[in-house]
């Protein structure tokens, strides 16, 4: 972006319903990296820092690359933290327009099966610092901390 | 991949449920482009074609680089023939596990409103000649004609 659009653009802020439903892990050069505080699931959520994005096709070819980047840095992680059997990747937005991509650690055996996870289970709490716990492995490992 | 790799390797080929659910437009330089054979969406499916590849964090560097110049490019010809409202981008593989990723056109009043399309709606048959219409018109948006 050039000096006179971002003067002219508003800055970034993260979507509230985003803000109101994970916990922060970070920032990554292009993304803030969040938790969704649903302990059915270790869900990361990587939301390019640019105002206005909607779709995937938003971005320039610089931050495409940027953000593929930082899904593999997140996904390895979370395979090494969690071990999980299958990871999911998505962008999908149907409910919240801000650009965002989801990196959720899928079991066998976990809240949704064979389905994608959303609107399967409602939003389990996570225990007293079992959150902070995972938000201070996954920092570890992507390298927030 | 080196000589001796690719010598040792299986050849790729496509999953048989991915191949049974969908008609194909053709390739590019890294996946496969399909459609999937549901009327209630106008869908693509990317898959690279790459022996054993299960997760985007599978692919290299390089592979990483062009499957997102081809989400790119396929997930903007789609959104130029449909003109959605808001497109869906995913590498789920709960059920099918050969990586590929979903590009969905999708609508306010389509078949699944603001859920994800997965498990929402039976698969529904196109009319005849619908399809090849549609597919016809992504080979053009995309430059496989």
């Amino acid at each position: 972006m050039d000096a006179a659009g971002a003067m002219n653009s508003p800055p970034w802020s993260l979507d509230p319903r985003l803000d109101r439903d994970t916990a922060t892990l970070g920032d990554l050069p292009l993304c803030r990296a969040l938790v969704m505080k649903d302990a059915n699931y270790s869900w990361l959520i990587l939301v390019p820092r640019r105002p206005g994005m909607v779709e995937i096709i938003d971005l320039d070819a610089s931050d495409q690359a940027a953000l593929m980047g930082e899904i593999e840095l997140a996904a390895r992680a979370l395979k090494v933290v969690t071990r999980c059997d299958k990871l999911n990747v998505a962008a999908l937005g149907n409910t919240v327009p801000q650009l965002h991509v989801h990196i959720i650690a899928r079991f066998r055996d976990d809240a949704a099966g064979a389905r994608p996870v959303w609107g399967v289970a409602p939003a389990k709490a996570y225990d007293d610092g079992e959150l902070e716990r995972f938000a201070a492995a996954m920092r570890r490992a992507i390298g927030l901390d």
